[in-house]
């Protein structure tokens, strides 16, 4: 079997996360890994060499990776600030590039990346593991089916109380604590932004025009330094300029809304907050229920109506309405990862970089998602102002095309998941 | 016993709600009744007389109410954009006003209601029912208590479909469908805002500064209209300008922010979308949970944490948590109106006209909370443009006073509910 060359750029948790699942794929070689900190690189070509057979060449120089020859696909988890620049390195060199989340820092960056992909032909795609979650998918599928109707407004956003992460360990080296101490903004947009994307056909027959963003104050990480380091450490006498809840409204060129939350300093569960609003139903995930009309317009109209009654129905939706990518993804086995998001993705980015084709999510996609973290720096900054979202596509949004995206995306390229 | 002399004003299905509970008041007298329609005064007549036992008075003008020498408190819950001429006028006769929710029409109508109880020394409060809710009053006894930690966002709204309720029927009577009709803003924000308001400290030591404001496209009712009136409707037919899902981010001068949400003409269960978010815990009414550090922080560090278990929880925590008034209240028996709320805030109108006393909402959180409406109208006109947001009690704010607000209430002045 030819297996896949690939490297991997950014060996922190969440790289090795993304390992994880990589050295269960039959047809991927892990040709090369970087990392800034030597002592990862080692700890993972030890790992690889255990699970995979080889032994990759290391380096704590990404040029030294991406200049190797037979690179086909890179995965990019490194640093949010070093994502752009690498990925325009990978591309020059002719390199698939697989970009993991994260913000952009200033709309150039975005350009630059659409510059590149364009100029190079070479794509790149931005690893959101959530447009492979299952309630995601589950969505796009009703959405698709026109059961929730004409969709109106969605929310989404990021709620994970990652004090702890950024804050522990006597060696700080989390690229989250510089950015939350400098910046205010929603440094962390795509995860439910992208799904929400996918289901409104922004950039194929819809965009974002604009957004407004306003922050909280910030106590959240300095309460948690506080508690957890004492009042002497630094960390405790740190000011933090992120505000603990950054809330987005963005318009869309169909009249649609969608509204962001970040909220990541604060002691909650973890949430998505992923809502949709249709004129014939919605779901909402903090309750885990899909309303819809042609089922339930008759109940909620009763007095007595118990809302609480339904939550959780979508388990019980999910065995008609399931994607059929997810359908078939859970008679195989679901693998590791986030819930087999993580598996997904890989999955969709190295089968289209082995195939040559387009990936499901494009550089427009990563573009116009990662330029909502610099545009609400902008507008928060602003006091809320208003602000333009830059059409990345260039008016290729109005033409929409067919487009290859996760429901007709073929998994049997590589014979692992067929 | 002495009976308080009221006068209702407005009496469609609020009206009659209210009255449903009134009836059941021992110390209430309702000397007069007013509605522009003829036959609701009749039927009111007649239902006051079997139920209490006297005839009330009724006019379908309501400046002959007003003038009835003897009334001492009105309720007025008539149409949306009456509501401050009639307060205006109640206070010039001296007459101690019970407002109905509802949004502003402008800025100068705020001032209006101010200005008037400034001059005149009689209250206006706003019978904001939901502040007297049980979970909203449970997280103000925990917001006080400190449990929430330092509070830094909430969330609210008022997500009720009422397509049916404002398309029903042949003869179009309700004051929304002119409003849906004509205008776009959060039309409604008080039902949250008022709980939020007061757990911030609203006016008090906190004000609110400014808000941005966008609205989505405008579907459901024309949607719903075409279902169940047919194409050839008149309504299936109207251009509807209030958008169908509204948000609204509120900054405050301590640094919180308050987003709300009006979503009231596409089809889902109620609900408020109450969320209290501090340093030390927090609140969300769509799973019916709380979450606090100090019993949580363990469990929700661990990987297979499922937050679906802590679902409705708050019914346990309400044993130890509820507010003193409303464990007092439900050992003396919940009464009729959503839940109790109807109850409580009317009885604190009448024992604080009875009382002749400040009531727990003023003019100035009327004045604040009405003002959202119109500033939202003009944040959306233009484009999202952030808009300040009005200091009604012109710097008194800065000095906050302990207040009596719901827990220091004494609900002992009128035997009923002693």
């Amino acid at each position: 079997m030819k297996k896949l060359k690939i490297a991997l750029i950014g060996l922190g948790q969440r790289g090795r996360g993304l390992l994880n699942n990589i050295v269960n794929m039959d047809d991927i070689e892990i040709v090369a890994v970087c990392d800034e900190y030597a002592d990862r690189n080692e700890d993972t070509a030890k790992f690889i060499q255990e699970k995979m057979g080889n032994t990759p060449i290391t380096s704590t120089n990404s040029r030294d990776i991406i200049s190797i020859k037979g690179i086909e696909a890179v995965v990019i988890s490194a640093a949010w600030e070093a994502h752009v620049d690498l990925a325009v390195s990978a591309m020059r060199a002719g390199i698939y590039v697989g970009l993991e989340v994260g913000g952009g820092y200033d709309v150039e960056d975005c350009w630059r990346l659409v510059r590149t992909s364009e100029e190079t032909g070479i794509p790149c795609m931005m690893l959101e593991n959530c447009c492979y979650g299952q309630n995601e998918m589950m969505c796009l599928n009703l959405a698709k089916k026109g059961i929730f109707g004409e969709i109106v407004h969605c929310d989404g956003g990021y709620r994970h109380d990652l004090c702890n992460e950024i804050l522990s360990g006597n060696e700080i080296r989390h690229y989250r604590l510089r950015n939350y101490m400098l910046r205010n903004c929603d440094n962390y947009p795509t995860h439910q932004l992208g799904p929400i994307c996918k289901l409104l056909n922004i950039n194929n027959g819809n965009r974002m025009v604009s957004l407004v963003s306003v922050a909280s104050k910030s106590v959240g990480l300095q309460s948690r330094a506080l508690e957890t380091r004492g009042a002497d450490d630094t960390l405790s006498n740190t000011r933090f300029i992120q505000g603990d809840v950054v809330t987005t409204i963005i318009r869309c060129a169909g009249g649609e809304t969608i509204k962001l939350t970040l909220d990541t300093t604060l002691p909650r569960p973890y949430s998505r907050g992923f809502v949709v609003c249709g004129t014939k139903g919605c779901f909402e995930e903090a309750n885990q229920s899909l309303f819809l009309e042609e089922n339930d317009a008759e109940k909620y109209e009763k007095d007595d109506f118990d809302w609480s009654k339904s939550w959780g129905n979508v388990k019980e939706y999910a065995k008609t309405y399931d994607h059929p990518l997810w359908k078939r993804y859970q008679e195989e086995g679901v693998k590791e990862g986030h819930g087999g998001m993580d598996w997904l993705v890989l999955r969709a980015f190295f089968e289209s970089a082995a195939a040559k084709i387009d990936p499901p999510i494009d550089v427009y996609d990563a573009a116009a998602w990662m330029s909502i973290s610099t545009l609400s720096e902008d507008s928060i900054a602003m006091g809320g102002l208003p602000v333009a979202i830059p059409d990345f596509t260039r008016g290729k949004w109005v033409n929409p095309k067919p487009k290859k995206y996760i429901e007709d995306y073929r998994l049997d390229i590589i014979p692992d998941i067929k």
